[in-house]
């Protein structure tokens, strides 16, 4: 079992925290420890530091090192460029082909927050069971617990395979603990995958208990989704090919400088997984939220009675419902509610929270005024 | 004709700008100077400087004749414990006797804005005319034009005297220049004085006409209102007494040490002027504002197209309404309206336009927690 942890978004919706040198994978915008650190982490003990692999931005592979030194930096892979989730995901199987063709690869975001361990690893396992066992393309889905407009949605269909996996320390252990008892899934055809809907959608979605959140995480076998990539996206798996002789050697570098970005700007599901027939989906609950905006703070960390998250030192008079983010600053609030309030060094953020999508507006406002030193 | 510019308020509605050791009249709220700069600059040239006194807080002294050195320190008089105006104005008025009981005084708040300073010259020098010719003590009250709830006003009764004083150039100069007439004044008697009031009555008050805005302005000899401090406030007349043989002496620090703080903490309005009966006023127009709160901001400088005062680097998505003060600090604001953001080189303010007169809670807050390095 391979690990592919996705590290090559921005994060532009954390602006300010998130800079160009500063992605949110590198933040720990919950919890003590970086994005990155925390996804590496969790992995442990289903799969080793030496299988984790890391596909990033060049301009971020020395401070990601840093983050996670417990990685090869052989398993590290630069992109000179961004080309969305396709790309970066057939490299890596193009890259694991070299080592263990039949090998079974999970593709992770590196920015996502997972509450339950356990429960994740319990999912994970299963989804590598059904991999395993035929050429599935496994997503993990989330069930639902609120009708969120931010995600895109998985409609399942008929169940296709079920069983059990045992308990991991069973497993590795050999022997049944009490009280260790094995955990069931079910992986379900996947009939379609929908764009993020409006609330009324959503609310349907929810009921109908048919549809799971895309939570933008795979398993499959690394010939499986080279398979898929040849036949539903031509054009990459040529550019692919020309990669593979130099992937792993000296010349990877040079290679990816010369063919990276000229391969097409696609993400993974609007590529293969819309298309594929072989999608299978597992229903998970596992705590997982994208950490998508500086709403998914409101999720993640604990509330004052009047709805306030404050990491700062806050003066708080009839306030509500505020994110309040100023590890140096004091900050007093009087008679606000619904805002983010994001200080840092040298920018403070203002934002009214049903507007946190708009966060990157900002992003690119400053780029557009050639502001570089608050991307 | 003597300027007593009274300089012992904190501005703790301008808090995080406004601090213990940097009050409002410090500070540079609304124009490249600060506002006690300002005020002795708007007298010239019809107080000369050796005529101007100050009355201020003890621990701001040194500050303060930094921001005036054309103010001779001998004519600043140092509270030790500030005790509200009509101490003040009776130990500036014990202070001038001895020098020219007979002297004509100006009471000028220390941090109030007016933007036409020709018009208030002419206004004073209207209020010396009338308060040479009696026993009167004259306020200069403002013409109101809007129903604004955060002032005092006054009702004026029936004209008790009127006239014209020459422009100012032709009575120093001899000469009447073409295109400077003089100005025509009346002075009305005082009916009663009013507290803030709610929004329906000041929209009553607007349009009588018979009400003006209570500037905190008066004009009077120095024996006029120390007659009136006898009648009306006996207890703190006899605490100027026992100071008079002091002022002017070195003895007069350990006097005031000795005496002051046991003097009635009360303003001169309720004191002195609204139990007077002979108090006038004459009704000005002089682009007056008390620069009360952070909302007085709107009034004072230019707002943008969305009604937005920006004193930052400033990106503004879908924001209207709001004051942003942040000298060094990139702000962005996106998809608000009608708040105050003040951010200062250690804190942050975070404020609905609304609630404006409710920053002094922060201070009281940061009063009560020992929070010393806030204040």
């Amino acid at each position: 079992m391979y690990a592919v942890i996705m590290a090559g978004g921005q994060g532009t919706r954390f602006w300010p925290r998130s800079r160009r040198k500063r992605p949110k994978q590198l933040l720990d915008i919950v919890g003590s420890e970086s994005m990155i650190r925390q996804t590496v982490d969790r992995l442990f003990p289903f799969v080793n530091p030496e299988d984790v692999y890391v596909v990033t931005g060049m301009e971020h592979v020395e401070e990601l090192i840093g983050h996670i030194p417990d990685v090869s930096p052989e398993n590290i892979i630069a992109e000179p460029v961004g080309r969305n989730t396709a790309p970066c995901i057939g490299l890596a199987a193009m890259r694991l082909k070299k080592r263990d063709p039949e090998g079974l690869m999970a593709v992770l975001p590196a920015d996502h927050v997972i509450l339950d361990k356990g429960g994740f690893l319990e999912t994970l396992r299963s989804a590598c069971e059904v991999a395993k066992s035929g050429d599935y393309i496994i997503t993990l889905g989330m069930r639902p617990d609120r009708p969120e407009t931010g995600y895109g949605y998985i409609k399942k269909g008929p169940v296709v395979r079920e069983g059990t996996v045992p308990d991991l320390r069973t497993e590795r252990s050999g022997v049944v603990e009490s009280g260790l008892s094995p955990t069931r899934f079910e992986a379900y055809h996947v009939e379609r995958f929908v764009e993020k809907p409006n609330k009324e959608t959503a609310d349907g979605y929810v009921k109908s208990g048919a549809y799971l959140w895309n939570a933008g995480m795979f398993v499959f076998k690394v010939s499986t989704i080279l398979k898929a990539i040849e036949r539903y996206m031509p054009d990459l798996y040529i550019g692919l090919l020309r990669l593979e002789p130099a992937l792993g050697t000296e010349e990877q570098e040079r290679a990816l400088n010369d063919v990276y970005g000229e391969l097409p700007s696609v993400s993974i599901d609007y590529g293969v997984m819309e298309k594929a027939d072989n999608v299978l989906v597992i229903p998970s609950t596992f705590g997982w939220n994208d950490v998508g905006s500086w709403t998914a703070i409101d999720d993640l960390l604990p509330r004052d009675e009047h709805g306030v998250v404050a990491q700062a030192e806050h003066i708080s008079i009839d306030t509500k419902d505020c994110i309040v983010y100023s590890p140096k600053k004091l900050v007093a609030t009087i008679g606000v509610s619904n805002l983010i309030v994001v200080e840092t060094e040298d920018a403070l953020l203002i934002c009214d929270k049903s507007r946190a999508q708009d966060v990157k507006k900002v992003v690119e406002i400053l780029e557009k005024n050639g502001k570089d030193n608050y991307l």
